[in-house]
């Protein structure tokens, strides 16, 4: 049976296992679901960086549902099948440090800046030509946890939540852990586009159309949400050249704010962009992969940058005269 | 000009920039190194578990080296532009706890273990008919350190060294920052293959012959390695079917524990194999991403498991009846 929610009627900016379910469904059902833009509607296309001191951070996260899906106990896994995702032909990214203190390089970044992209044919127009691939996956996905009361949507949690994985993409599957009765699903904040690391704090903010398909299990169980996806594990979806920095030192996050530091320095000097462009471009199309975690005291953080995002004519190898 | 350095001429297993060069060469040289497996052949095709407790940690990481190069300075970039590296036909993967406590998930695994490759037709043969696609690249490459004196190979550091990045395939150009006169260039620890991660502390270690040439510039100098790289990003070269799971907690190197715990939990309900096996595998052929590290207090880190390393009549999606 096909259900559509709004976020009209059903939207929710924490994680509460005593909400009302927007609706009732049974497993294999599909559910279409209203999802609005991250600041629930405080930013649109017309916006600029000055609109960001105004925000008010509590309906930051509006959550479409909850959908109870008939059945699920404790213990249980929901599957959610990602069908489609529709944009609305703009997104946002948004630096936003002060007192959310968000982003890898908060401290070098302290101005809030926003940058609104276009999202048409397929990509997220940037700057001097630059286009981002449009590969639109959810940032918040997840269930009621178990421990009553209200908790914030910022942190991801073991039940789901802000999980900010880029692979979410349609066609993936992702598996929850049911903590409460009915499951209590909810999604939203959709990005049309992310790195992974969402170094900047936002990947590609949009409003989005969601339509997912429920399934249950009860064995095995899961101690943390797993999934199944096809990526794109690359702009191109296959082996194409990569500029690199790596971040070497003791702690993983630390690390990682090491290599897109250098990153951005690169990309200042070979590609001309404003520090805040790049620090932006980063959060939206740099991969963070951890090369080593095993060789104390020293951890490997590599920053990975497309060569394909860049106009034709301006990509290029790096390499010396010999 | 090109250049040969055998690990029977000119084999070290500290950075010390006090050695002497094995050799001297100019920017645009091209040098073949032979490097030995990182055992430095106490080791061999032929070598059980049984053999790892007999292990002298002391020779480990032999490395085929220094080359210097003329002309460079302290604060240069030193170019490794990595043209072609070939194995000998067979690899090694360790699990080496105990006194070394390497490995992710050096706890759970106290028991040593070893799994020998065989190296042909460019995969890597694992059990059940399981194969892993061979990239080569070195584990260790890179210059001497500014600092005095004797220092283990084991860490990585801003000058190289231990890096583990498993994108340094042929084709590949290393940008590393120059500490001392003639740079002092050292590489060995060469893996047939590795997954980012590194996770049960060794990739498919292997003996083999790199050939690099050499570059130099002076502006803009670097603070620690950078590099480009055509991957490859999946196995095949392309976006294909990847399970994942994810480790969701206050600390990146944590949480890529989680993850990887949960995933050989998978590959032993799912693929049937040995947790030892399947923490053999994740080291070889499992990529950690870093999904967000800016939702605080929780950051979120995928382990992906490639579909396309399992025999084709096992390669399957795990979506639920419905």
């Amino acid at each position: 049976m096909d259900h559509r929610v709004s976020a009209d009627d059903a939207v929710h900016s924490s994680w509460d296992n005593s909400l009302e379910p927007a609706l009732t469904v049974e497993p294999g059902d599909v559910v279409r679901f209203d999802c609005r833009d991250a600041t629930n509607g405080q930013l649109g296309p017309g916006s600029t960086a000055e609109d960001i001191a105004a925000i008010d951070v509590e309906p930051i996260h509006p959550l479409t549902g909850p959908v109870a899906i008939e059945g699920a106990r404790p213990g249980d896994v929901l599957e959610a099948e990602l069908l489609e995702l529709e944009h609305g032909g703009w997104g946002q990214t948004l630096i936003l440090p002060g007192a959310m203190e968000l982003g890898l390089l908060a401290d070098e970044f302290p101005e809030p800046d926003l940058y609104v992209w276009e999202l048409e044919d397929g990509v997220a127009r940037f700057v001097d030509g630059i286009e981002v691939p449009i590969d639109p996956f959810p940032g918040v996905i997840g269930v009621a946890p178990a421990e009553n009361g209200s908790h914030s949507t910022f942190p991801p949690r073991s039940v789901g939540g802000n999980l900010d994985i880029k692979h979410l993409t349609a066609g993936s599957r992702l598996f929850l852990p049911v903590a409460v009765e009915d499951a209590l699903f909810s999604i939203g904040d959709c990005h049309a586009a992310q790195g992974d690391g969402e170094v900047c704090g936002t990947g590609i903010e949009a409003p989005m159309t969601v339509t997912c398909r429920f399934g249950l299990r009860s064995e095995p169980s899961i101690e943390q949400p797993q999934f199944e996806t096809t990526g794109p594990f690359t702009p191109t979806g296959r082996d194409e050249p990569m500029y690199g920095t790596t971040g070497v030192g003791d702690d993983l996050r630390e690390a990682s704010g090491v290599a897109i530091r250098q990153l951005i320095d690169h990309m200042e000097a070979e590609r001309g962009l404003e520090r805040a462009e790049a620090y932006i471009l980063c959060s939206a199309a740099v991969d963070l992969k951890v090369s080593e975690a095993v060789n104390a005291p020293n951890w490997v953080v590599s920053a990975y940058l497309p060569e394909s995002i860049f106009p034709e004519e301006c990509q290029r190898s790096r390499g010396l005269e010999r």
